[in-house]
Parts: structure tokens; C-alpha cells; sequence
């Protein structure tokens, strides 16, 4: 399978040890899927966007900062993998496209200021017509309200693009957090090229093998 | 001042003679502007994306034909301002940022799937802090309702991007065209980078200059 | 085998399905061969070439966009071929022979001014140390004299490099045609690599691995 | 003149407002001198390597996460000069020749493995013939015994890298600080192009120009 | 006015000080001009392809291999003029024109195999509109019969491309000193775009600005 | 095993066949071996340098010019294996890291000024975490003196980095041909990555497998 997997910013910041990540994709690509892996900003990237403010940095320019970071982090996935992943860091969608034909994986950064991490993989799950986008998050999956805020807030394990959205629509309170998974762009991209998107959280990194065979609990979303 | 100027892709469908984009982009440059080009792919990218259809290709590959002809009509107006275009046509906001540092007029096709021509030229009239982004388009500036199908349709000198919406949002019959006008990522920038955008028709070309001064009549959309 | 087969721009022309190209390759690759296509321009190069000539481009310009509308030729080919071909449309012999190296098919637009399709496929052969250069045109192979002119044009099954150029200084009328086959600096190559060239038609696309087992007719150029 | 800035990473550690480096070197440009500035990495260097470690990376690998930091720091700084400083981030120093030969001010984070941030402001001063290279670090300037150890120690107002080497030799307690100042690499090539190094303190960022006419106190390093 | 000198690599063969070039082109620029500078590639370039001979190499290969040496030569001339020339080499015409563009002396070597240094300078010509093409050999000028074996061979003022071309033909013994001022693509380029060339000495380097005004002899070959 | 194989610029000084260099890489890689090719400049890089001090370059140019004769060896090797090498020299350690990925041999000049051809293939050790770093150079391996000055001089099979650092401090004769094995900083990489070096001449390198083996005497420098 092609498998697209987008992980938060947050991994990044906290010490410990990041070779789950690592030992998942590895593990992943043993079994004979092709891999491609997006990272996040997180705390980092907050911090230099806080500096390049203090410097009155446009907004582009403040995303670009964003982008940096993401991108330091994903150099540093893919240094921790030297015979599986591709050494550059691609900064578009065409180089890319050129590094995924390579044949490893390729571990993405962000490409342009404007654009969530989540479109980015939805792009680039697009552009390769992968199987799955999973995306991994501080929350479970998907509930019908914000878990954070609602105590009976309920997990969803399936849900459609459309629910998603009326959800959203009802659910002021789940906005951000959703927000988070899958803005209007990643949406679009989605539902044009029918991307199945898998949904869940950081503690679950060494078990996506399983969740991939419905033997783990996770959220889908499913492109209508 | 700074300028974005956006020319729909139907400017390169005819015959004739393309000199007057050109020219004006000269006399605006002349007259102490620094002026990025940003141009749209019209009937020979639909001619590609026919023919990438009949070999079964995945959405972004189709946009990224698209993209091609874009940057194809973005060579064919560098080359015709040797003196005063950078020769290369960037394929990213960070190779646009990097050929604008050199003081030229760029030219811009577009940047990466899933994106308007709209969206690339907000992207950009951001990133340069511009002070206008012209869109050179098919009808005259901003109706209320669509002048192709209302003959009462009245033309609107000033806009907010909210009157804006509100018009998408009541007129089903203008969506298609305002849609490319400013699609949701370009009103997304334009509005938090605050970017005014002025509207006219491809038979003003040669009137930018006047338009600027407010001699000539065009729609302005400000941002809210 | 090493092939380096070269497509006349009229191929992409006409609508209709031009899928029938990349399963030749596929097929070709399947059965163990190394290819690299070379494509020509058509007319959309032809259309640029006027609108570019409105602009009073200089020669070297010209030739520079009908060189984008070869390598957006290219592109068209290369994404019909995601498994199997490079994404990238290399720019130079230099970048070619990099591409060439991961083992995938390269697709070739042109290089630079000056230069036909022909002698460009003629480089990218000799460069590879290819077994072949296969020359798809509009007509069916080598004749005597001009078919389109002479109904009794003979076909030449095996024709060498030197009597290639003696029926070319005894017939005026065949020129622009044999032209296009090998100009100066392709013979030049095609001569002093020793490189076997056989020419066929469009329609015959379909029978490429035919023809490389002598199964069906085609010209073949033999270097003296 | 040509002047060489390099900054401790230690500048991006605080918040605060980092405009008082940007003010500095405009006011440099605007009267007239030409102005590289090289970055440290500082503490989010620090962290990336810890990390970086806990996926075990080799040492190669862990200084090129260290050059990343810097070249973000680099970036940071680059897009806070949109008018003055060259956009991208040079990764060699053939790239940073090219982009120097625009005139701009460019801003390097570091280029290779192995070498120290002290290391590369040599390189790129030599490669410019520059005037100074301008240290700005945590202490004032050179002292013949550590400062922050020893409340006796001696601040010097002019050294000859002799001299330097020496106090290095028969002080063991000042090694540390000093080799941050000129390691053996950094010591090499300013000896051999014979470069004049002036070692300041990040709170004299704003009397650059005073510390350049002699008019502020600082160390000056005189190769011999 | 846009000049493009091509200089035998035999001026890189001898020991003595090669500042006289790069000084007749600080001056020339000094005087208004605009300058690309063409070198070839001399013994080096002779060296290793005999190496590569011994190594089987094909022929592209053998004419990359000059090429590259021809690039060493180019880099040393940028190199002597580091406020004046463009420190890198441009591999293509397409990366010679970004350089050009930058207003500075572009130095090249040469392009791509089966391509005379000759043909490289009518290409740099014609791509930048030229007023003129300046050879420098190592014979005075154009002669009606090879001076080398000919004591009474008549030097020619001026000559036509035509008159040349019917010299060749008539003419065996000067064919080779001949083909080297400019072969068939040559001859091609510079009739196409109506380029005229001046053919000179290495002994009169010095004396360019005074050729120029017609003040010092030398031949010139106007395109018919 | 991961090879480096770092070769003197002497080899390609002298007429002869060079293929005994791609052979034995050829075998090395048959036997499953991953190799890295390190080239010096030789007699060449003296002449440019020659050339470059009579144009008065600075120093961080002259080192340029070696390390681009050390490039054009390199890419006359690279050429000399065409299935099995690399086409692109590598300009910087990160370029060198993106081809390396590509499973071929990669052939490496040199990377920046300031830096010998021993710490290029240190740096180059290091990264790719190599099995051992063989240097090929004009002397049979170690000695505890000089052998051209001491026909005493001991060979020594094994020696540490420590002893090695002693007999230079000790054997002022050694020095300058020491240096070209380990300068100061091929020696810190070599000993803080713990890589294994293996001292041979250029008459042994058909029996490079053999020395690998054990089966045929060199000198190997163990990192202490």
C-alpha cells in the first residue's frame, strides 16, 4: 500500500525518545508498503514565529519560519533512517514527486506559506494516489463534540467528509481542534481524489500496522 | 509602489498582438513600480489536461499541466522584456522571493496543484507586502449579480471582501465567476494581509497606469 | 537493449488517446529494455513561436519556446508513466544523463536553441551508448524520393548514412522531409558514434517490439 | 569596507527584540560597507542534537542538525532585511560567492560537518578579502586568563594570533571560551589571508560602527 | 554595446600572466560594454581526453570531458574578475541568460557534447542580441589561403559568410584553421541572426577597444 | 562493507591506463561492497594554481581551483564507470549525501577551501559511517621516518592515531608527508567517529580485495 503519514508538530517537543516513529516506518516499509511522512512545526516553530513577529515579519514570511521548522524536523526523521529515506527535504510538490520516484521515503516539511501541515499531506497523498492519509494527533480520532471540553463527547469510528462538516457546523466548541485534521484546502483535496484519511493519536505511533488491519481502534473518514 | 498583476490565462488564447501587456508593464516600471506578473494557462492548458485525461492521470498531475502552460505563457512574457525580467520562471514562492530579491519583474505560471491562479497571485502580492494585486479578468470589475446573464447587473467601484461573500452567498448566478476572482484561499491572504485588489477587463491593459491614479474606472476590493 | 526512441510532435496534435505510446514503453521496459523518448513540440510549439514572433522575440527566444512546448510534451509523457519514468523533464545532456542513471525512463523535450529534435535524440544515443535510435515520423520510412509527391517513390528497407546524403543532393524535393530525419549535426553523430537509427510512422507505434525483431517494416540507417 | 558579522547563537535564546542586529547592519550597508552575517545554532541547536542523539545519529548527521538550527537562525535574520539581504540561505561557499556577487548582504548559517561557526565566518572572509571579521560572543573581548573565573583577568585590546596561541598553551582554564573564538581551522585561514578579527560582546551589537572608528572599546585579533 | 569574446583555450597553455584578458574587459566594461566571455579548453582539455580514451569512454563523454576543462578555464577567468564577472559557470544557455541577466560578465566553457566552442559563442551572440562575435586566435585574421603554409596568402579586411563558405570549398589546406572560426552550427547561428564576427589574435588582446573603433586591424565576417 | 577510497592526484598525472582504478572498484562493488571514490588534484591543480596566483586570486580562490581539477578528475572516474557511478560530481557533503542514496559509487573532488583531500574523505567517512577509509598515496604506508630520507625507516603495519600524532611531534622529516595522510582535521573526524584507515600505494591498487582480506600488506591506522 502507499501510505501518507502526518504527524503533529507536538512529537518534536518533548525529549525522550523518537525512534518510535522511526521503528513504525521502518516496520511499515519491511512489510512492503511505500511511505511517505509529513511533519509539523510544533513548539519550535511557535517560538520563531514569535521572534520573526518581534522583527515585523510579514505573514508570508512568518509561514515561511513555520515551514523551516517543520522541515528541521523532517531533515531529522530522515537523517534517523539513512538507508530507508531520501537525505533531502523537499521544499515543493514537483521535488517531491521527483524523490518519491526513488523508490524511499520521503519525509515533507510544508511547501508554501498559506497552507495547513494537513493540506500538505492531503497534496501529497494526491499526488501519489495513496491508499491511506493517516494523521496523528493529540486526540484519539474524531468524536462528535470536543473530548477536551464534552466528558460524553463520542467517538466516531467512521464518518464521512460530509458529517465532518455538519459537525463542524453545529459544533462551534470542536472548530479548532478539527480544524486541526482537515482545513477547507485539505478537505477539497480530499474528496476531488476520494483520499481515505485515518485519524488517530501519538501513543498509538508503534501500533498503525494494526490499525491499518482494523485490529486498533481509530477513526476514518471517508471521502464523499 | 509594489503590483501584483494577475492576467487571466484567455489573454494568450488569441492571436494578435501581445505587446500591449508588455508595454504596460514597461511604462509601470518606467514610471518607478515593481511590478510581478502572474499568468493563467487558458485554452491551451484545457487542450492538456483533455489530453492527460485520455492517459488517465490523477488530479494533481492534471493540475500540474496546467501549471506548465501557465509558466509557458509566464516564459513567453519574460522573453519579451529581456531587459527587465528575470529569464526564469520561478516554480515556488521561495524561488519567487529569491528572483524578486534581484530587483526585476518575475513572472509567475503557478505553484502547485490544488491552487488558483487567484490564490498564487494573493501568495505572492503577500509575500512582497504589495500594494495593489490587479486582476486582469474577462467583464469589467465586480458586479452585483452576473452581467452576462442580468442586464441590470450593476457594476460596483468599491467592495469589502465581506460585501463580497455576502454576494457569493445570496446570487448563486455570479458564484462561478467571482469564484475566480478570489477563490477561498486568495480572500483567506487578502484578508489577513490586508492586500487591496483592483478588478478590470483585458481591453484596459493599456489603461493600468490611469486605473492606479483613479482616472479610469475598475473595482476595488478592500479587505475587512 | 538500450532505445532511444523520438517522437514527432504531430503526435500530440490530435485528441484521441495517447495512451498507446506509454504502453509501448511499458511493454518494451517489461521485456528488458532501457528506453529514453525524445518528443517534439507540434503545433502548440508552432503557436507559441507566432505569438512569441508578434513580441519581436529574437531567433534564440523562438527556439526557446518551442523547446518548453517539447518539454511540456515530455512532462504530458513522463506522468502517464508514474512507476516507470523520472518526473522530471531533464534541461541538458548533463541533467539527462544524471536522470538516466536511477534506471528509469527519461522523457526529453529539447536542450537548446538551434538544435532540431533529431539531433537531440542523436545526443541523448550517443551519450547512453544506445543500440537503437528509433525515429517515429508521419511517414512510413526512407524513400527514394518524396512520397507525398511521387507515387513511385521507393521505400528503402536498409539505406547508409552516405547514400542517405546522396539522394538528398540528387533530389531537391525530398529535403525538408529527410531534413527532419537527420539533420547536419545528427548525421554528424549518428556517424561518428555508429549509432543504427530506423525510422517508422505514428501508426505503427503499436508494433515497436515487431519492428526490433525485423516482424514488421521499417527503414533502418545505417552509419558509414 | 568589507565586513564579516558573526553572532553567537546565543542572540536567539532570549525573546526580546532581535531588531537591534537588522538595525545595525542597515546602518553598516547605509554607509556604505558590504556586510556578511553568519549565525550560530544556540540552544535550539542544542536540543535538535539531543534529540538527535536519542535516534542515534552519527556525528556527521548531528552537525548537520546543529547547521540546520544556524541556517534557520540565518533565514530568520534574511527575512528581516527583505530589502537589503539576499533570501536564501547559502549551503556551501561556492553558493555563498554567488549570491555575494549580487551585492546584497548574505546571511550564512554554517556549510559542512566538523567545522565550527568560527570556522565558516573565516572561510567566508577570506573568500571576500574581507576588512574585519567582526566576533560578537558572550564576553567583551579577549582576556589573558577567563574572566567569568577569574576577576583579574586582563582584558586585551590588541593580540597577535602568536600571542593568542600562547596564552591558549599556558592557560588551560581559558581553553573552552577561546576556541570558540579561533579553532585551529578558524586560526589557519586567518593567519594565512591574514585577516584582521575585532571580538566584541552581544550588548555592543548597537556601537558597531563606533567599535569599527575605534571610538568603542573591543579586542582586535591581528594575524601574524 | 553587448559584446561576446570567444578566446582559444591554447591563451591557457602558456605560463606568463593572463591578467591581459580580464584587463581588456575591466576596460571594455569600464567603457560601457556589456561582456559574456567564451573560453575553450586548450592541452588540458587534450590531457584528459586522452585519458579517457584509455578509459574507453564514448564519445559525449570525451566531449564533456573537454567541456569541463573548458569550464576549469572559464571559472579562472571569473575567478580574476571577482567585482566584475558572475562566479559561476552556466552550464546551458538557459542558465547563461539568468546569469546575464544579473548585468554582470558571464564566462562560459561550453554546453553540451558535438558542439564547437565556436557554435557555443554564436549561441551566447545571438541569445543576447550582439553587436559583435570576437574571436581571438592564433592567426591574425581571415586569409584567402592558410598563412601557416602560404607565404602570400592575402589577409581579407572583410569577408562575407558566403565568400568563406566558397574560400572552404576551394581551398583544402585552410579548411581545419578555418572550421575552428566556425563550423556548420556556427555559420548557421551567426547567417540566422545576422551576427557579425571579428577574428583576431591572442597578440592583440590588449588592443579590443581599439579594434572595435576600427583603429587596429582585423578581419570581420559579415553574415549574408 | 562501506569503502571510501580515497586516491592521490598523482595518479592522474602520468600517461598510461587508468582503468586499473575502475576495475578494482568494479570488483569491490561486485563483492557487495558499497564504495565512495575520493580524487586529489595532482599536477594539474599546480598549474591552475599557477595560472590563478599570476591573475592574483586570494587564497580561498586558488584552493577553489584545486578542488575543480580535483572535481574533473573526479568526473573522469565517475565517466569511466557508467552503469556503476554517479554522473554528478558532489559539490558539498550534503550533495554527496542525496547521490549516495542512490545505492552507486560516488566520485567526490573536493568540497570547500581550507580543506585537504584527507579531510574531504574523512568527512565523507564519517557521514556514510564507513567500514574503513583506504588512502592510496606515492608510499607503501606508515613508517616510523621518512623512507626517501632513511633507508632505515620502519614500516608499520598497525599504529594508532596517538603513536601516529607522537612520531610527528618526535620526526619533524615525516611531517610534510604525514600531513597529506591525516592533517589536523582528517584526524579529529577519524578519531571522533572511530574510523579505520588503511595506507596503501598506487602501485596496489589492483589488490585492494587482498588488503581488505588481510592477505597483502598495508598499514592501518586505528583512531584511539
Amino acid at each position: 500500500m502507499k501510505l501518507v503519514i502526518k504527524v503533529t508538530g507536538k512529537f518534536f517537543d518533548s525529549p525522550g525518545d523518537k525512534s518510535v516513529l522511526s521503528n513504525a516506518i521502518k516496520s511499515l516499509v519491511e512489510s512492503g508498503n511505500k511511505v511517505a511522512l509529513v511533519t509539523g512545526g510544533g513548539q519550535t516553530a511557535r517560538w520563531y514565529i514569535t521572534l520573526g513577529r518581534s522583527l515585523n515579519l510579514n505573514e508570508a514570511s512568518l509561514d515561511l519560519l513555520g515551514i523551516w521548522v517543520a522541515r528541521l524536523n523532517a531533515f531529522l526523521m530522515a537523517m534517523s533512517m539513512p538507508d530507508l529515506a531520501y537525505s533531502k527535504v523537499p521544499e515543493s510538490l514537483e521535488q517531491f514527486l521527483e524523490y518519491w520516484g526513488h523508490g524511499k521515503v520521503v519525509v515533507v516539511g510544508g511547501f508554501q506559506p498559506g497552507q495547513s501541515t494537513a493540506a500538505v499531506s492531503a497534496l501529497v497523498a494526491e499526488a501519489i494516489s495513496a491508499d491511506y492519509l493517516i494523521m496523528i494527533t493529540t486526540v484519539e480520532g474524531v468524536f462528535d463534540s470536543d473530548p477536551k471540553k464534552n466528558p460524553n463527547a463520542k467517538f466516531l469510528p467512521k464518518v464521512t467528509t460530509t458529517e465532518l462538516r455538519s459537525i463542524l457546523e453545529s459544533t462551534q466548541s470542536i472548530r479548532a481542534g478539527t480544524y486541526e485534521l482537515l482545513d477547507p484546502m485539505a478537505m477539497k483535496i480530499v474528496e476531488r481524489s476520494r483520499i481515505k484519511v485515518i485519524v488517530t493519536s501519538l501513543d498509538k505511533i508503534g501500533k498503525l500496522a494494526r490499525i491499518l488491519k482494523g485490529e486498533e481502534i481509530a477513526s476514518i473518514i471517508e471521502p464523499v
